[in-house]
């Protein structure tokens, strides 16, 4: 397996466009991806009972297994909508369907941006009649950005029954410069032959380890949404579980996920470092992830690293307040530096400590000693910038 | 009942005193009360797994029911400091012993302040060598403070069997200028006269709608405790449960822990605003104030409401992605405009209510239409001044 160059249209099969709906000032803003054939769908979907109208729409599709575009527009959420925002959707879907002849029960439709506005669907169809086949599909992963600052995409290829496999993936992260504006959004596409079923099987173990494990301020949005699209043009036998080649598929998706996850971690609103936890000996991996995603969430530990701070009294307090059973001997190192042990404090440099918070990747350490759990989290720090980004007032 | 002008010392039978033990470079920092009689008292603890030494002390004090004398430093902490730190605790209280008298197994010791440091023992001593029985009463309440901008008190008088009865409160915030200063401390003494065992109920239920219903930057500290004395100096007969007695004194108690309660958070660090949420329509009222307290602890609402901004959907988007149950049809007031009907964008002028939220305090009201539950939390808006005070590194 490798990492290559690539974009989103890149595995056999799918081409992508990006174009300008004029839903922002000037950015692209509508993104399409295309199949030349039907795909395997997979997702994994907000958990937040305010869901978005286009995220119920997805969840059908990804039902029925099968699907061949995706359609995604950033600066309108098209959540907390009502009957409006629903039928916004199938719309959306129906002129695809005009314009390429994919069935709209093919095709799933995202969107991310304000919250309670509807789809100005005027500028929707105008951009739509503006998407052709073979389009810029390196433009796909900045027409789905919000409050970026970079795009965020990879793509690796591996050798699968002896044929070469390519996958790959774009993300956004949550940001808000303008009011509401939040959401996860991550597409993957693989020219890999695999069914529905382990698709989603795969895709929702990985995401347990990778995109639930980042955190930039605990708020989860309405519209978060991961899909994967898996063609078989890579003409390859079907991949089935329990194989070498399944072990190999399972790989370069949990690669492609884990790379994308840390991507959005380290593009957090205002961040200016990357923070992973590392957290070991918990009573099994479910409350070791949990634990882990609690030190990264924690305000008093975000500001204290964008401070350069060793001030690891937060750390702790972060693992007591959560954990559902008892830490009396807890080991702590930050960035390598031992500072607690047996739960006693270590005389460390604080000076030395302090300058290696300076560092643009920051990691924790801690093992808790109470079972053969473990886990990692991912988060950024918490800084002016994010209170000025979420402060201010820009519609 | 009435509010009345006083101190921790006001109710019949307390003294008070506070000193400069050299903890802090020249505030009051060491704290006492004392009780001319051994007194009911009860108690509420930090749930945090990493708890100090001096609340497992404490909790064994009021697991006995009784208590005659309070002491509280700032400035350390003693959490997260082995066996030498519980010894610590034990010795404080032995000094006290040794000079008022009174048995250690009578003393609560509290202490708030950096995590992971001793307690300079031979400070504490010259502290409490100085400390005289009917001291700085009103210095009590800056002795206990870290960071909070200002003391936290109140005085309350009622007429309970035909006598007056007082009942006095401080408390201090969760503050953080010294790396991992934290604690929210409160203390309540009165005259009444009441079992350990209902005093401990009605503290503890009305923990629940209170002190529990606060929160700064959702960070628990290793310290948090609520200590109530009653010494029945009064002289009133016991007071029994359902009484109309009973129900005057649950009065002044819920008046003073609620009005502590919002002083802290009024006070949270780098606030500049209270926000009041109220939630009713929940199945339950428990439900109603998770939900309630998941909005004001939000980052996006908070740092919205900093800016002025009436951007609605990070409200929902908390309930959405906290609620346990579903939400179809939420109606939502902010400063007394109604913004989302039936779950429905209202159009609402959103110059003035940018306008209204500038005001000191913000009420927000929600209506999910799922039930007769309710509740209300108390939180601060989230500022530069937080990111400054918490990223700062000053030790």
């Amino acid at each position: 397996m490798k990492e290559i160059n690539g974009n989103i249209a890149t595995p056999a099969g799918f081409t992508a466009d990006a174009v300008h709906a004029q839903l922002k000032y000037k950015h692209l803003d509508l993104g399409f991806i295309m199949s030349d054939v039907p795909a395997a769908v997979a997702g994994v979907f907000t958990t937040n009972k305010v869901s978005a109208a286009p995220v119920k729409f997805d969840k059908n599709i990804v039902k029925n297994g099968k699907a061949q575009a995706i359609i995604v527009n950033s600066a309108v959420a098209n959540a907390v909508t009502g009957e409006e925002g629903a039928k916004n959707v199938v719309k959306t879907a129906k002129l695809l369907e005009e314009k390429f002849g994919i069935s709209s029960n093919l095709t799933a439709v995202c969107s991310t941006g304000v919250i309670g506005v509807q789809l100005p669907m005027d500028k929707i169809a105008a951009g739509i009649s503006k998407l052709s086949k073979n389009g810029n599909a390196d433009g796909f992963a900045e027409a789905i950005l919000t409050t970026d600052t970079k795009t965020k995409t990879i793509s690796l290829e591996a050798e699968i029954f002896d044929k070469t496999v390519k996958m790959s993936g774009v993300c956004k992260g949550s940001g808000m410069i303008h009011p509401n504006m939040a959401t996860m959004l991550a597409f993957i596409t693989t020219d890999a032959t695999i069914s529905p079923e382990l698709l989603q099987k795969t895709l929702s173990s990985l995401t347990e380890t990778t995109f639930n494990q980042i955190t930039v301020d605990g708020d989860t949005s309405t519209n978060d949404t991961v899909l994967v699209l898996a063609n078989g043009c890579s003409e390859i036998p079907e991949i089935l579980e329990n194989t070498a080649e399944y072990d190999i598929f399972k790989e370069m998706l949990a690669q492609t996920m884990s790379t994308l996850a840390k991507k959005i971690a380290a593009d957090g609103e205002g961040a200016t470092k990357l923070i992973e936890v590392t957290l070991s000996g918990a009573p099994d991996d479910l409350s070791a992830r949990m634990l882990a995603k609690k030190i990264v969430g924690s305000s008093l530990v975000k500001t204290a690293i964008f401070g350069a701070d060793p001030n690891w009294g937060r750390i702790i307090s972060a693992i007591g307040q959560s954990a559902i059973f008892e830490v009396p001997d807890i080991e702590l190192e930050i960035q390598n530096e031992l500072v607690l042990y047996h739960s006693t404090p270590v005389n460390f440099d604080a000076a030395l400590l302090s300058e290696k918070l300076k560092e643009d990747k920051i990691y924790i350490k801690v093992d808790l000693n109470a079972g053969n759990g473990s886990g990692q989290a991912w988060g950024c720090d918490l800084t002016y910038k994010y209170v000025e980004i979420n402060a201010l007032y820009t519609s």
